[in-house]
């Protein structure tokens, strides 16, 4: 819908928003590339606006350390994360036209059909409310008319359901079950697909000259940070918690992109590592600021029971319910929903929903999504994951960097535990170059794993212990050069990884959905259906202000640059449009640019300096002098004063300088 | 040297930056890839700040019309654009233990190498001073004890300083040839390196599932830009000239990089491309408000003479002498040195280098190069193309896209010409999936060709033209298909392709000699040389503030959080720094980062309301209310007032309520 509730005509907001370049796909005139867009004029600033205060709302508000680390990733890297093992989707091929499908949106689509032809058997409306899925509306066209009507038993019809809302939590084989036992087929064959195949989403390039070096552009900006830790612990003066912070592209080859900037190749991410011991259960020392904001939960439990029912409550209590694991993972919770509504999304379309086990990163222990609602149905917009120790813990145990934290302890502790003795002399020469990666291994073991590898050791006169990427994974160390002794230390401080609580923003969706959001027509209002309109918050609109002299009278020219220089010098961005065209049609296309407010001026302005001050929703006008003028654009900009507070300080124009349409 | 004419010790310098983490080297615990470094939160705040400045001074102040297009940039793009095929370095390798070596810096290396050796056979001194070029300092190390003190004949030093002012202007034989002919051998093997080959720098990659549709990684931002050409004069409503910009990362594949933030594999651009009317000798309408900036310029005739001394000059008097070709290139070389000087770039080490013929990209007619001089020598920060029509062209004649301006014309005019006419009926059908391609060589032809062309057809029958791509690159078209006619026709509008001013910055360059022309160490005022300060004028700062509380006494505690809240509010980033280090230390520690201005709360503060300023150069401090200070920060970060107002205004704080070490 509208901001206004009236049904939302998404081709004709998409057709707006290209014509106005807010975006537009790359590469057009060379038939485009699927999956990427270039932002124009108003995408770029209103982008710019959102960055700016997402850097105000979260990296200043809690001096979050930010970083900027390269794209480029060694495979190395990737590797150890997991990425290169497990960053994929599934993929099946039609095996007689060869298209390439993604599986899981696969099955989505032909259920969806399926329940939607029963519906129609039935005689029951098929209402687009029901499209309330983020896949589906690029699909519409496809669908149109190839619906055939088949009633299906009611039995199967809640199979399909039950199938459909927990479709993000079946993996490739249960996927290839779905699609031979229901007998899938591509409309565009008749053909069942082939069984689904892992599809790794990274793509990759090799780094210098020699090609030896196997790299990838980056999924995610995480890594980078992750690898900074101990830099960046120190740069803070080892105070913990803390958060970094980055701002960067990042990049996934989709299998098959689709649905405009909701699923593209490569996107723009602000995500944040919050670094929190796990010791006492993650508490936030400023969650009694926002626990009594309220949210609307989706909860795993309530998805896998096969409904999609949300249940608003404050995060104080979701917290106390254990519906939301800790308070620091509620802390930020709370604090996307502020952001998400501070830079104008429609609270009414924002949930959170938390992932199913399978739909899990292989990172995270926990996540909830902050989803957005549009006319393509729910998209997942910002990630809120608790990666644990994951990615601290394999980076360290590969490289055998102390990405740990040390905290001296008020009163020292007295440990005795399994100690691994390396004979250092002996022990490089005879693994050489492995000799560094099998010791990680040795120190990376567990007491546990140690208090058998002891009896191993005693038994054989040797262990075998798993090393990977060493011979065949398999590695034998003898009594010879390894001891394992109980032994008793004393310490002084506690040494622990810390658990990262992670805020990932799309940001190109989060634009997508605010200008849904934001946009409305006219003829809710009474007056023309073509006439759009973008309802920014001032603080997030790509310009600020319009600058109309009333026709091209030369006589314009100077009240119009000292306008301009004035509102620069005010800090407030502007544009002039001194175009022929009518001044009504001048506002209409600043309304599609989503421009809050806009000064005419005439030639009344040069007699008596007054100008008239125009709001874009209401379309009312106030007149004044100019330097009011300018001061009440900076405090509504500022957010310090609203259109009523104007209107009821300024005095209202209603006259004639114009020809424009009055559409109120 | 310093910014106080010191000698400049770079690895003191250096150290000090990573470990301030402005920058560390990427990857570092998995050993580091050369070329890739990431920028730590004061780096990231620098960069923040001069692109804040950048957009101001460029994009705010002229309208240019921002756009963010994507780096995955699919093959057929670059290859119109040449970059496939001329995107390269020369490459060499060592015959005996492969080393990899690029080609013009191995020259330059071994034959400084033999001045050097000259120099001190002659038992002259080996100045420091001497290491003007970029790619010196890196090897310094490498050079140390490495020179042989042979005495080369007085005609051979004179051919090698020639050969080493124009190094920029050899081919790959040329360089060959320079290797045989002067016997040059790797010094690690004493062997001679294999002729150089071309190595292409672009990154490469593929995109989508079935690895058939090639990519690369944008070698600059500025393909984008052409592409949407169309799109951008639509939005500007038809109005010439106008330019694009963007901000965004782009890729080279560097052979070998070296020398720290200025020669990377990924990188930081800011480019401009300013769209002009070729007729008329590209006249720029603001250009009498720069015309009397000096630059010092080197030009190329004077590198050709084997010279590098500049001429200082204002640019009206360059443009006007022909020295600088046009007023739109001359425009943006003085609004980029006044850029460079509001950033805190020092003027003394700014020149502006014209490229010679061979040097030039393969897309450019004349180029300057602000250079910036650091230990390193002159390195290329900013180029300034004159691109004319270059990549507008290809891209047209490749798609058939009018990227071109239709200007409506006073009166109209009457043209008799060859006119191409096509069987559009039976030519599609006939060469099938290359009619369109066929058609656009055809219609691509110049009036000369066509001349031509009408003849052969006559005589023949047919014409036989190149199109590149379709079968071996020459096709048939047979008078059946084609007729080229004499006709007359009258137009009213004037079709042209823009020329193309482009103006491009390498963000990470300016940043390093940002970072290097702001320092020097307290020894400079009789101080510790330890010490170090970056001078970062306030507008560019990482931070602006410190707040000092005296100690860690819990009564600071809210007067810390009131006085960080109203810093924040007056718009001022600040960062408190209550560790139990002195404060003498602690503002050390932020001389280091460039923070400007600190603020030190201490008893007083608690009794009466005063706090004491510090300014970072001077480490003079004056003491009044807290808003009263705030104010003065303000204008100072602001601008509006300096250092010495403020002195003048609020009384002078020369009291030890710390145990600062006063170094003046």
């Amino acid at each position: 819908t509208t901001l206004k509730g009236q049904p939302l005509d998404r081709a004709a907001l998409e057709s707006m928003l290209r014509r106005r370049l807010f975006y537009t796909p790359s590469f057009e005139i060379y038939g485009g590339v699927s999956g990427l867009y270039d932002y124009g004029p108003p995408g770029c600033a209103l982008q710019a606006n959102v960055i700016d205060l997402w850097r105000k709302h979260f990296i200043l508000e809690e001096d979050m350390l930010e970083v900027d680390c390269t794209v480029l990733t060694p495979h190395d890297v990737l590797k150890t994360s997991g990425h290169v093992d497990k960053f994929a989707d599934w993929m099946c091929k039609d095996p007689k036209n060869g298209d390439i499908l993604r599986a899981d949106h696969f099955v989505e689509d032909i259920l969806e059909q399926r329940l939607k032809g029963d519906k129609e058997a039935r005689g029951l409306k098929v209402e687009e409310k029901e499209e309330t899925d983020k896949k589906k509306a690029a699909k519409k066209k496809k669908n149109k008319g190839g619906v055939e009507a088949v009633k299906l038993d009611d039995a199967v019809v809640k199979e399909y359901e039950e199938i459909l809302a927990q479709i993000d939590n079946y993996n490739g084989e249960q996927l290839g079950q779905l699609i031979t036992k229901h007998d899938l087929r591509n409309p565009a064959t008749g053909f069942q697909p082939t069984p689904p195949v892992s599809f790794n989403l990274m793509f990759q390039t090799s780094i210098g000259p020699s090609s030896n070096l196997a790299g990838y552009l980056r999924p995610e900006t995480a890594q980078g940070q992750f690898l900074n830790f101990a830099k960046l612990l120190e740069f803070n003066t080892g105070q913990m918690p803390f958060a970094s912070a980055s701002i960067g592209k990042s990049y996934r080859n989709e299998i098959s992109p689709r649905a405009g900037l909701l699923r593209v190749r490569e996107f723009l991410m602000a995500e944040i590592e919050h670094f929190v011991d796990p010791e006492g259960h993650k508490k936030h020392a400023r969650f009694h600021e926002v626990e009594d904001v309220e949210l609307a939960f989706l909860d795993r439990h309530t998805q896998l029971s096969g409904s999609t029912v949300v249940k608003r409550q404050t995060i104080g209590q979701a917290v106390k319910d254990g519906v939301v694991d800790n308070e620091t993972l509620g802390y930020f919770l709370a604090r996307v929903l502020l952001f998400l509504k501070k830079i104008g999304i429609d609270e009414r379309k924002i949930r959170f929903r938390q992932h199913m086990d399978n739909e899990m990163a292989h990172y995270a222990c926990d996540c909830w999504d902050a989803e957005l609602h549009t006319s393509a149905g729910w998209v997942e917009c910002v990630g809120c994951a608790d990666r644990s120790a994951y990615d601290l813990s394999v980076h360290a145990k590969k490289t055998g960097a102390p990405l740990v934290v040390r905290q001296r302890l008020e009163e020292p502790i007295t440990i005795e535990e399994w100690d691994i003795v390396i004979d250092k002399k002996n022990f490089g020469p005879f693994y050489k170059k492995d000799g560094k990666t099998i010791e990680n291994a040795l120190l990376a073991t567990t007491q546990e794993q140690r208090g058998k590898l002891v009896k191993e050791l005693e038994e054989n006169g040797k262990v075998v212990i798993d090393v990977p990427g060493v011979n065949d994974g398999k590695v034998e160390v003898s009594k010879d050069l390894l001891a394992i002794k109980w032994a008793k230390r004393v310490e002084n401080v506690r040494e622990y990884t810390p658990n990262v609580i992670e805020p990932s923003f799309g940001i190109g969706r989060i634009l997508y959905s605010l200008m849904e959001h934001s946009f409305w027509t006219r003829a809710s209002d009474g007056g023309d259906e073509a006439r759009g309109v973008l309802s920014f918050p001032p603080a997030v609109a790509p310009t600020k202000c319009l600058i109309v002299p009333l026709s091209s009278n030369k006589d314009f020219t100077p009240e119009v640059r000292k306008l301009s220089q004035k509102l620069r010098s005010a800090g407030v961005s502007s544009r002039v449009d001194d175009s022929s065209a009518s001044i009504g049609k001048r506002y209409s296309r600043n309304d599609e640019l989503g421009t809050p407010f806009g000064v005419t001026i005439d030639f009344q302005t040069l007699k008596d300096g007054t100008v008239t001050l125009r709001e874009r929703d209401s379309t009312r006008q106030v007149r004044a002098e100019e330097d009011k003028i300018i001061a009440a654009i900076k405090a509504l900009v500022d957010g310090t004063k609203t259109w009523q507070d104007v209107e009821s300080e300024l005095p209202l124009f209603e006259g004639q300088q114009e020809v424009e349409v009055t559409v109120r």
